[in-house]
Parts: structure tokens; sequence; C-alpha cells
């Protein structure tokens, strides 16, 4: 166990600079804060690089420092803490951990309900999708290029460990669609006019399922290499539902219908 | 239309202070932020007090203008949109509306499915809720007095309108919901443990539906209240889904079995 006091020691410093996404992609590495998510990283031991707690929480932790080993910890203060953790309330305890990098031969391999997110950007949205997909038994996640960034503090919080827990895609285009259907994969998008509820629809298939932009909804392109398109039916005049609720409500949907296969 | 050009006028400066609870209180008033929030207001006029629009924006909101006439529009500069709004991207349109305050006896007459919240502190969490509630078929919301704010901004524009269109009871104590259960209503809260599936729970009753905070989940008061406990399967393992996704699980199946009824 190493104790640092100084927030510029280069330790800290480092973790800190994790909250930008500029230096996530440098140094292929993560920040994983307070108390849910460090409990996530226990069964990815190799991903953990090192982590932070704060001195005085230290008996609160040391369940942890005896499953981890104490090579990796740095025992520090609560101003270190808050110099490193995005959250404005951290929990005496945040981790950097290694970055994942999956390819599209994962989706083309792994077969079932795959979510893919075309410009969905907000943070908190996103991880709260990576979270669903997880609970609801999808496969994973896929990310069109202009997504958020799935590593930053504020989505991998939102994901509650899921995005140590299912592959999460970066950077899939049109083409990588194009791919996964000649491969065998059902695209299907949500729409709020005429349109099979979901519920009447098979879900227990190798599915794409297409999540649009808070704002704009599905893009024209994506829209058109659908095969089918799902309705989450709404009181009438109404048309508007979280992202991540209207996903949520379709994998939730999925498992029912592969529970009763 | 009156033209302010400085921020401490009166008007503006009331404007930015309902950013604070304690003002939102004190006055009775509360800020719709942005183009879609604006759309909501147009079927509640009587609670518009009055709007702010960015003078460079003067066109893009003249359909606005029109409908909701001149005399409650001020023309002010970006400086002064920015100093009224708590989004960081403002769109150059702020209203301030009048809070509507609902009792228990809005449960008691309007019959169906209420979202009840059990110190839901994250406002996002709040607003999609009340937005879900809003979209698929919930008569209303109702809040512990611990729970965040629907007036505040962050809440308001998660809800995207709902806040306008259906009834938030708030301060809702453990002695009003035993009121609501004599009156007829079964409690309804969700577990992670041994419980009945959401789909195989006739939800076309009256009922209210226990949504816990996302730190705690449901208090062990609120829970020994409950009729039945509800279970959202899950991949084995994983037993977190956040409350607003959870939420909307349960009254999209709502929805559903009362349209099939």
């Amino acid at each position: 166990m190493k104790q640092i006091t100084s927030r510029d020691n280069p330790i800290v410093k480092q973790a800190a600079s994790l909250k930008q996404n500029k230096y996530r992609r440098q140094e292929g590495l993560f920040l994983l804060e307070g108390e849910r998510l460090i409990d996530e990283i226990i069964l990815f031991g190799d991903r953990l690089v090192r982590y932070f707690v704060q001195e005085d929480l230290l008996e609160k932790y040391r369940w942890f420092i005896e499953k981890m080993g104490d090579e990796k910890c740095c025992l520090v203060n609560e101003k270190i803490i808050r110099s490193i953790c995005d959250s404005s309330n951290p929990q005496g305890i945040v981790a950097v951990a290694s970055i994942r990098h999956w390819g599209l031969e994962t989706a083309l391999e792994r077969r079932g309900l795959w979510v893919m997110m075309d410009a969905v950007s907000d943070p908190g949205n996103l991880g709260t999708i990576i979270r669903s997909c997880w609970a609801l038994g999808g496969q994973g996640c896929l990310l069109s290029p202009d997504c958020a960034d799935p590593h930053s503090p504020k989505a991998s919080r939102a994901s509650m460990g899921g995005i140590l827990n299912i592959p999460v895609i970066h950077g899939i285009a049109r083409e990588d669609l194009l791919r996964l259907i000649s491969s065998g994969y059902t695209l299907m998008g949500t729409s709020v006019k005429k349109a099979l509820p979901y519920y009447q629809t098979d879900l227990s298939r190798d599915i794409v399922l297409l999540i649009g932009s808070e704002a704009r909804g599905l893009g024209s392109s994506m829209m058109e290499i659908c095969h089918e398109m799902l309705l989450i039916p709404m009181k009438e005049g109404v048309n508007s539902l979280n992202a991540a609720s209207a996903c949520a409500i379709i994998l939730s949907e999925a498992m029912r219908q592969k529970s009763a296969c």
C-alpha cells in the first residue's frame, strides 16, 4: 500500500486526467467511482490498474483491499479523492481500470439481441441503456461514432458496472450494420407512426435494436435499412418517451419471450 | 412586447431566482426551458406568466408569440437568457409558469394507475418517471416529502412537459397511502427477490406502484404495507435496473393489459 499526500503526484494527476476523453483514449484507462462500481471490478481483476482509498475510510473498504491485494492500493486524503472523482459526492474510493476494445466480430459471433445507439449524446442515457442491456439479457451495445463516450465517469456510473460486464463496440457505421444484416441479424427501429406494437413481434431472433438520439430520433439513413419498425403504444396525443426507458421496455419484452420459449 | 436589456431588471432577476427551490416555493412559479417544453405550455395558457425570447431568434419563435400573444413576451439578449436558464445550451426561449398544487383527493377521484416515488432524489430520474407516467397512461405521480423537486429545471426538462400534463402530488406520507388503500387501491412494490413477474399480475386495477430510491430501494415501512411485490426478471446474477427504466417497463405492461381488455 502506497501513501500519497500530494495532488501533484504523477499517479494522482494521471487518474484525474481520465475525466477527459482525450486522456482516456491516450492512456486506454477509465475511472470507476464509488462503492457499487468498485464491487463490479472484482470479477475483472486483470483490468484493475490501481485504486485510491480515502485514508479515513480505510476500514470501510478493507474488504476490497483484502480481495484485490494492497499492491494496487493508494491511500490518499479526501482532497485527492475529490480531485480525481467527477461525482460531487465521491464515496471515498475510485479505481483506474483498463478499457477493453471490442470489434465487430464479437457481434457476429455472439448471436442474440444487440442494442445499437445512433448519436445518443447524453452520457446518463447511454450508461442507463448499457445497464438495461446487461440486466435484461442483451448481448451488448453498438455505438455510432457520434455517441457520447461510454467510459466517461457519468456514463460509467449510470451503467452501474454494465460497461465491464457486456461488450460495448464503438464506431459502428452503416456498413457494419449491413454486415450484421448479411450475417442474419434483423434490424429493428422504433417509431411513433404506424408500426407493429413491440409485443406483437418475435424478439427472440438475432436482432439489432436501433435507438436514436433524444433530439432527432433515428436518422433516415438508418431508418431505410431497418427491416421492422416497432411501436410502443402510448396515450393518445403523446409520442415522447425517454430513449433509455423505451429501450428497457423492449429488452424486457425480449427477455419475457425468451423465457416463454 | 417588452425589451429588457439589463440582467438587473427585477423581472429577469425573479426568473433567474427560480432555479432555486426556495424561490419556486415562495413565488409559486417555475421555469420551462427550450423549444419542446414551450410547445407543451400552449395547452395550459392560463399558467403562462411570461416568457423570454432571445432577440436574434425572434423569427424562429414567431409562431409561439403569435399563439400566446406578445403582452407576456420579453425580448432579451443571449446573456440574459443564459442568466435565467439552468441548461448549458439554452435554446433562446424560456417561460415562467405557475405551479399547480394538487391534493390527495385527485388520486381518490381519478382511479387507475398512480406512481408513488419514495425518496427518488435524482431530478433526471424523477422527471423521466413523470414523462413515462404521462406517455404510458398513468393517472399521475405521488411524491414522498424527501423526493427531488419536480419543478426544478432538470426535472421539468426530463419530464418533457409531463409536469404540466399529469397531476403530481407532493408530500405524500404513509398515512396518505393507507387512505388510498382503504379507498380500494392496491399497493405494489418492486422486488429483486422471489416475487411474481410483473406480467403475471393484473395491472388493469386501481394501483399505486411504489418506486424506491436509487440508492436504497424501498424503505421497510413502505414495503410492509404493499399488497403485492412485482419482479422484473433479469439475467442471472444481475439485480440492478434504473428506477425510471423499471417504472417504464411496468407502465408499458399496464397499458398493454388495458388495451387487451
